[in-house]
């Protein structure tokens, strides 16, 4: 549909852009053009743009799409561009329209606890301004520092504290979008509960633009947490730092973060900061508890009994803000200190708690058999796994083996009960294995809401599923 | 349309039902069937339907939805018939098609924490099923010892511990559905995380049976939590009672309840049980925290200490488990007594916290100006009023009145920025309000999704909007 509906008007629609849009907007720098039309899923395909618009308004917004709709153009709508499965990679001849200008904290209301921000607020400038307020925004996907919240709406972004306090869903309250039809609407509310309707906002959430262009969003927000405890184990394999995974979870814990990070990971880690970590252990499994007082203390302590009953080599709390930071922050390396090594794909899988350990043995034996290096780190409280697939600085013959371990990896964890994708979208990267989790029937309805909410197919076409 | 539809073919289709699925299903007893074909929305109409299917299986739903679909009759599909807005109200000559005997609970996994239950599993028995394996369903409307999961599902039910665990939404993890096209699709998933397409499941959630019948459902749940601790204050003015609950959110303070009764209910309740309550207090605040230990009876403390600030006339924390369950049973008898007294008619708006004392005082207002008792229930700790419009037996006047008081109410809810329907859904009752709350380009867009997945438009027709 695309090559059709692009051949016959995109000749003009920059021009036409420039023309309707304050001076200024249409971006026409090359390198910046380039920088934009496409995410960090750098193996998934991104075509050349034919316009690339920075908006300031929510008015400019609905003049790009209204401009996409006269002239049949495909629209790509992004943020800062931190997607890891090729959501935000332009369309051949579309119209790239990226939100990171708008950038404006519009309101913190501390009674009722929420905030109203524009879409390209970066969730970390967002935590920093409510913390003022004695306010927490919870979702924290590891990209907080650059990551905008429109584009963590539109991929129902999750994170670290997720294993407590849900996903960016469960703290989207309202939207403003603008609609496939060009029209500027409200979903949602401002009230704590309300079921006026049907749950169109929640439809937008999580749909990768392809249902409408966030324009602005109302957060929940919640008090600031406590200061944290933090407990490390160190396992001398998965299968027993799967078992005390399974142990906190029958022990009814619940960490503010459960995370895994394994053998490869730490090894990268080393050979980049010395941290002596991988001598120590072959995994490591961090938590953290934010209860305060007596009950943060008591749940690190069962948390320690759960990691010491299940085998772990050495388990502790943290003595120290400052040590616990050095272990989250090795968590934090690992991505870095792996894409060191050569290009890295990101895998993103979600299985059942009691899966786990099987999902980890299954990826080790997915490395030997395809000759490539996967490491692993993981939001192991809730089974979301992300195998990361490292290749060789232009191999091309091991990236295409890299694929097929990305395929087997999916595979198996649909085989185990899982779901393609935890926390990163579908995007590009992940096509086939919808079409693998989704029965045909789930598709077709996935395809009739799409035809319903953009019926002309220019919002983001062929992401998620085919156009 | 319902009238084109049915017009055509209604003539054979209970005859075609009994046909096509076993012996008894087709329900024949006129008491039985006149009961099946409305819900607790006394005021709403409901017409006869042609048929009523008692169904036991996902197959035979199915057969339900086909057979409906080739005679092309409305179905409305119906739990325990608890709703309040008129959503499971008989469509003229359509089929009603009651869940209620696929009632059995498939499965319980304590360490994933979620139950695959049938949509015909009482409430309370679920929560009764689950804490037998140490584990607990939050969403509790007050209809909980009738209503079952799939009636909560359809009108993403709420209740008293909503202010801290969220609604029905917030638990459901997957549905099996049977869609507008008569095809048996799974939605959703059973792993903590996921996002795999569009949250088409979120989408059912809420619908009131417009986009399809769900006929299983996968429920997330929590730990039970420690036996909570009671605080109950009273005050001489809906105006200082709101100041407190402003006091409590401003504190940060994080109830698992914060209950308003005012003293239209407590008279009520004092003319039918004697409690004694109405001659202390104007207005009664009802508050609970589970935390356990510490963390409760700081939060407790807190509380009362925000009571007697707002300036309470007494506070106290509840001694015994006893007098706290004495507290809230006055709390659960405040709508039967008031239906001692007459009809009532039941309000659901839900307001900003900020707006909760100003919508009491318009609700005051409104009585007055229309001639009729309003009282006031309300899980205020979300500003969610249940404002309870009580006229005398068999007085057609003053059901006109209230009708009027009604339209104020919502009025008066939009203008301070709330919401027509909390948690009862729109149902008949709140089909015009809807109309008030949302923009006509957001309208069109229910209807689009609502062409998308029932295309033939037999799925519920009519409720929420007009079909």
């Amino acid at each position: 549909m695309n090559a059709a509906i692009t051949a016959t008007h995109t000749g003009g629609i920059a021009e036409a852009l420039a023309r309707r849009l304050p001076a200024g907007r249409v971006v026409t720098d090359p390198d910046i053009v380039a920088g934009l039309s496409h995410d960090q899923a750098v193996w998934a395909p991104a075509g050349s743009p034919a316009a690339v618009v920075r908006a300031r308004s929510t008015d400019e917004v609905r003049t790009v799409v209204r401009t996409c709709l006269e002239y049949g153009v495909p629209l790509v709508a992004r943020g800062a561009g931190t997607g890891l499965s090729g959501g935000a990679n332009a369309i051949e001849a579309g119209v790239v329209l990226t939100l990171d200008a708008m950038d404006r904290i519009l309101e913190v209301d501390e009674l009722e606890r929420l905030a109203v921000v524009q879409p390209g607020v970066v969730n970390d400038d967002l935590r920093a301004h409510v913390a003022t307020h004695g306010l927490w925004y919870p979702p924290d996907p590891a990209s907080s520092q650059w990551s905008t919240i429109g584009g963590n709406v539109s991929t129902n972004a999750g994170g670290l504290c997720c294993v407590k306090y849900g996903v960016t869903r469960d703290y989207v309250l309202g939207l403003e979008v603008v609609t496939g039809t060009g029209e500027i609407v409200r979903l949602g509310r401002r009230t704590a509960k309300g079921v006026a309707g049907y749950d169109l906002m929640g439809l937008i959430v999580g749909a990768e633009g392809t249902l409408g262009v966030v324009t602005e969003v109302t957060v929940r927000l919640r008090p600031t947490p406590p200061i944290g405890v933090t407990v490390a184990g160190y396992f001398d394999s998965v299968v027993r730092a799967g078992d005390a995974v399974r142990a906190t979870a029958a022990a009814a814990l619940r960490p503010a973060a459960l995370e895994l990070v394994d053998r490869h990971c730490l090894r990268a880690v080393d050979a980049w900061k010395n941290m002596g970590l991988s001598a120590e252990a072959d995994v490591v499994l961090l938590a953290r508890f934010d209860d305060g007082g007596p009950a943060g203390d008591d749940g690190a302590r069962r948390m320690l009994e759960c990691f010491r009953a299940a085998g772990a080599t050495w388990a502790e709390r943290s003595e120290t803000e400052a040590e616990a930071e050095m272990l989250f922050e090795a968590r934090r390396l690992a991505f870095p200190a792996l894409e060191r090594l050569g290009p890295v794909l990101t895998e993103d899988v979600c299985v059942p708690i009691a899966a786990v350990p099987e999902m980890l043995a299954r990826i080790d034996r997915t490395a030997d058999k395809h000759r490539i290096t996967i490491a692993n780190i993981a939001h192991v409280g809730d089974g979301n796994l992300h195998p990361l697939l490292v290749t060789e600085p232009g191999d091309e013959e091991a990236r295409t083996r890299a694929r097929a371990a990305f395929d087997d990896i999916i595979a198996d964890a649909l085989e185990l009960g899982g779901t393609v994708t935890g926390e990163h979208g579908v995007g590009l990267l992940k096509r086939t294995g919808l079409t693998q989790e989704l029965s045909p029937a789930v598709l077709d309805m996935h395809r009739a809401v799409k035809r319903a909410l953009d019926p002309a197919g220019i919002l983001n076409p062929g992401k998620i599923f085919e156009a």
